[in-house]
């Protein structure tokens, strides 16, 4: 079924109560010889939409209502009059879209008319437009979005109280404009909040809790594995940096230098890490003499800077972020190879036991590895919105590339008639990223969601029913038995807190709590306190319970773990149903489109990687769509070669070349 | 007693075997205006002192020894062929003094011979010559000492092996050469390892893992003041980092600065931060609308960095180092004022509690107090061989300062009738130092001394008295049973681990791991098999305990927490009893002079502290003595006016002025 013919399906026959939306072409100032890009504008009959908002938003100069050939060539409508939001499907080239906030703040199943005896529910539009890469705009605004993004609004200002009014809740639709849903998400639940220096982030306690409580998790783990804890300093001298030299070329554009300091200029530039491996290794040539001296293994949880100029956004690429870097040295090959992988299955433990986000397990081609080690596994994510692979954490052997440059090495245990033995070298990392990856997944239009697991609070106790005709005994009464019902949870060590704030109803209560991701409300009102029970709702999915106050030590640890496996379960099958097989290339961008990850068979040739990554990329319209990351106009990566392997037919093919293929290979869009 | 008669009586009748000492003076070259500081070297008859390897380690150029003449003016002593240690009493002016490492390589009941008819031990040498600020020296190497310092000899390479064998033990005295043992003490310890980047050290598993001991005490106890942790950028822009002018003032000079990221040069430099008020507030300022916002009370686990061009030191003064700094802001003057000094309390017990360091708690002068803020309070330490005092943690009152800089402000609670209400904020801040100041008092010529609570292992469990006639079996057995040992003290929650390594001696492993500060060693031998026993060695005492196995998991945990009760109690001794109250300033140097801190009646004016502090300087040498800060010339500064205050007589004057004295203040040689 074609999009066109899909659009026809969505809409509804007729209505008496109907909405008036409409659909403009603008065509932007360019160069005489550049082709325009179109910016169409999906807004309320009643909403104005000036041009510099329009500009703002959409990035472009002077847009002007476009006249009928325009329309007429790039969407095949005869004239601007007719045209609304179907002919996006019979674009012959790349338009931008914006939508008018006003149009998502309708219920889902108002009825909309887009043209004469055109009529479709706002829900299958939003569901509709999202293929389009839509983004959502305020026209109510003086200053348009792109001027006011957090990053640039100087926080040190505070926002004004037109601003503070739209704060509360969230006003972007997550399928219709997911990056600007995912900011808002983020803000509004406070995890996050951005920061005067572009590309870093405050991490806000809610977000912060998360990554100690995978801290806690992970440390524990391979503090048991024999790994401890350290500190290397965050400068490195360019000389040491720059030792092993397919390991730098890698990181050399995004190292930060500090030459100053105070007022004196240093004599020589110091570098601040990109990661540690130059670091760390000379004193590891240094204090291992022996083969008693191995393993080695050390861990730090510590921030690095990389100065990356491509767009930033919170926990997924930043310029300073915090993670944990694990260095080990060991004896032999099979040793290292070993925790390599026992340290891949905690990776994928904090994402699938803490998270609740499946990831697949495998090793990245040559073209994707570390550089300078010898190979790197991986578990990698899925982010159905926008049908995206993303990395998740790596795990790297380094075989004794850095040991011989380093010079880590001992005598042979054999004895000294042996040659000498370089040290077998693993590194492997997990930064502040997966916290970004969960929000993405299981976070919805009424706020964050967030795994009881790893949630900063799992509980909220809430005081409900209390009107103005409950007499100070009763509210005093009920208020008094939320708190005992707060102490009990705690002492069933249930993170737990509790609102006894008169001054808020509970309906702005419940909105707050929702934004904020709380796992579970537990709302105590006159009629519970008579049953003596309490109402314990989802954050995920809305659930009741009625829950016996004699049961909660018991009953809520079970829901707060029911929530935990069905986030999993949820996400998992979002993953497993858009993973999928394609054996013929004519399939594999159609695919992609549709929003998939990709298992194809491949003949393991980065040459064909390029391949595959160039001819599943748009490039016909010359926009450079690729630096903003928001089209789905960007080619397919190699994702992984996943552990768990469907199994190859004989003699089958490249999905791409003329080779015979070696294994299946995931393919992606990806972060 | 003078020290001149105390030398005498130090001093033996005679002896059979004697080691030839020989003490020479040399006289650098110097400006012919300048008067020349004479260096007094100590030797033993039989090592070559060459002029090159003095001149490097004293720092001074082209010694020649000196003529009676020279002699005869600084030591009043006739000749040069006369002269031995006894006469550094009588000198007359500074001068340096070199000890030959040979010397204290002797037995500390070794006769040595001075001069003719002049004996004295090798301990009671020791001891004399402390006084008079000594440094180690090894003659045999060709580079001398000051030239081969760990922070300039890279580590990147392998040290020799003549340097190896130099890396067993501790080779330098406590009390002759306390900062070279310092240096050894950590590195040999392991506890740290010097960096190709001066000022940067590495700490290595034993010293991070008491930094982990100390987060954790800590964090449970900030939380369950409502403190939350969170996480905010390293990097901070000009114009907010100079935005409080006093606070900026005193951090300026240290502030590193990132200029370029790869290629590109930044379009404005980026500061790294130094501590982070100016890169919190603003979002403070942000978050806080309504006085239900507050308070808010955050705290973050992180490195800093300060540029210092002192002379660095390990956990002492280093420009990157890890710290906790808690930011609140409260509602309320007497919220902020109550929670400053809960926090101070729990800086006071990372010490007394965890680390047996005993600490005076008081307020910092005007002239010593955080800038920018309305007060500071301080736990401050004393380092027994040096006779200085050392600041712990510091905790600040900051007032409205920075709320009024940053506009932290929300509506009166009263109504919008009355003036809105500009927080009350603290910021507190305990760093790694503390691990300096723990090192420094606990530990010996043996090695690192480390409390039980806080070391990385508690026990190390080793089978002995097993030797060439022991059969294979009952060489078995005991391994054997040692493990069992091992797993019974790890499952009564002992941090335990054992050696079963047959290639070394029991007697090395002695060594080694009181080289490491391991509290408790467990013998484990045939002998204690066969009575079911095991010999327990505490670190600090060599103490011995013999322990039925069957006893192991109640007697241990209280010999571990005997042990950390005899740390503190030693440790209190030595500051109580140095530890003076002065009130005439006659007095005052004289104590500070024997390794005193000093209590004094004070005038409270920044004027007179500062005239304290140059009147117990010594400067009359010329010399930038202050600089390195080894020599006792350095003034004496406030250290704090102490919350517990001896009674002041009526009438008091100040101790330096001829004002009358408002408190007792404590007053030392410092850090």
């Amino acid at each position: 079924m074609s999009l066109e013919e899909s659009f026809a399906q969505l809409c509804v026959e007729e209505s008496v109560e109907k909405t008036g939306v409409k659909t403009l072409v603008f065509k932007p100032k360019t160069a005489k010889i550049a082709v325009p890009v179109p910016v169409v504008v999906v807004a309320l009959q009643s909403t104005t939409t000036p041009s510099p908002v329009i500009a703002n938003a959409a990035g472009v100069k002077e847009p002007r209502l476009a006249r009928d050939d325009l329309v007429q060539q790039h969407f095949q409508c005869e004239s601007a009059k007719e045209f609304h939001v179907g002919y996006l499907s019979k674009a012959t080239s790349e338009f931008k879209l914006l939508v008018d906030e006003q149009v998502l703040q309708t219920a889902d199943s108002t009825v909309l008319q887009l043209a004469e005896g055109v009529f479709i529910t706002r829900g299958k539009l939003t569901s509709y437009l999202q293929a389009f890469g839509p983004e959502t705009v305020d026209f109510s605004q003086e200053v348009a979005k792109k001027e006011s993004k957090p990053a640039a609004k100087s926080a040190v200002a505070k926002s004004g109280s037109i601003e503070d009014a739209k704060l509360i809740g969230i006003t972007v639709d997550k399928s219709l404009d997911f990056s600007g849903w995912y900011q808002q998400i983020l803000t509004k639940g406070e995890m996050l909040d951005y920061y005067d220096v572009s590309g870093c982030y405050i991490l806000r306690p809610p977000s912060y809790a998360i990554w100690e409580a995978i801290q806690r998790w992970f440390d524990d783990k391979i503090k048991a594995l024999g790994v401890q804890n350290a500190y290397f300093p965050m400068f490195v001298s360019s000389r040491v940096l720059e030792k092993e030299k397919d390991h730098i070329e890698g990181f050399a554009p995004e190292v930060a230098w500090v030459t100053r300091a105070g007022s004196s200029e240093l004599e020589e530039p110091i570098a601040i890490r990109p990661t540690s491996e130059t670091v760390m290794y000379p004193y590891y040539a240094k204090w291992i003499q022996s083969y008693r001296d191995l393993p080695i293994k050390l861990n730090q949880w510590n921030s690095v800077v990389r100065w990356e100029f491509k767009h930033p956004q919170p926990f997924l690429r930043t310029r300073e972020f915090l993670w944990q870097e694990g260095h080990t040295a060991h004896l032999t090959e099979a040793d290292a190879k070993e925790e390599v992988l026992q340290i891949l299955d905690y990776y994928a433990g904090v994402y699938e036991e803490l998270l609740a986000v499946p990831v697949v397990k495998g090793k990245k081609t040559e073209k994707e590895k570390f550089a300078g080690g010898e190979f790197t596994t991986t578990v990698e994510g899925y982010i159905p919105q926008t049908g995206r692979g993303i990395q998740g954490g790596t795990s790297h052997f380094l075989g004794q590339n850095f040991s011989k440059m380093f010079n880590i090495s001992v005598e042979n245990p054999l004895g000294p008639e042996h040659p000498k033995v370089f040290a077998y070298q693993n590194s492997w990392g997990l930064s502040t990223r997966v916290i970004g990856v969960m929000v993405m997944i299981h976070s919805d239009n009424k706020g964050l969601v967030i795994p009881p697991r790893v949630s900063q609070y799992q509980c909220v106790v809430l005081p409900v029913g209390i009107t103005a005709k409950t007499g100070d005994e009763e509210r005093a009464s009920i208020h008094q038995s939320a708190k005992i019902i707060e102490t009990k949870l705690r002492a069933a060590s249930i993170r737990v807190f509790g609102d006894y704030n008169d001054n808020y109803t509970p309906g702005w209560k419940f909105a707050q709590y929702e934004l904020k991701g709380i796992p579970l409300r537990v709302e105590f009102g006159p009629k519970d306190q008579k049953q003596e029970q309490v109402t314990i709702v989802r954050r995920n999915d809305g659930r009741k319970y009625t829950v016996k106050i004699a049961e909660l030590e018991a009953r809520v640890p079970q829901i707060l773990e029911e929530m935990q496996a069905d986030l999993y379960n949820r996400a998992k099958e979002l993953f497993d149903t858009h993973r999928v097989i394609v054996e013929d290339w004519k399939d594999f961008v159609p695919a992609l489109n549709r929003g998939n990850v990709i298992l194809a068979p491949w003949c393991g040739v980065t040459e064909c990687e390029e391949d595959i990554k160039d001819s599943s990329a748009k490039k016909d319209d010359g926009e450079e769509f690729e630096a903003d990351e928001k089209s789905p106009s960007m080619g397919a990566k190699s994702l992984c070669i996943p552990f768990k392997q469907p199994k190859l037919k004989p003699g089958q093919g490249c999905i791409k070349c003329s080779r015979r293929a070696i294994n299946y290979c995931m393919f992606g869009r990806s972060y």
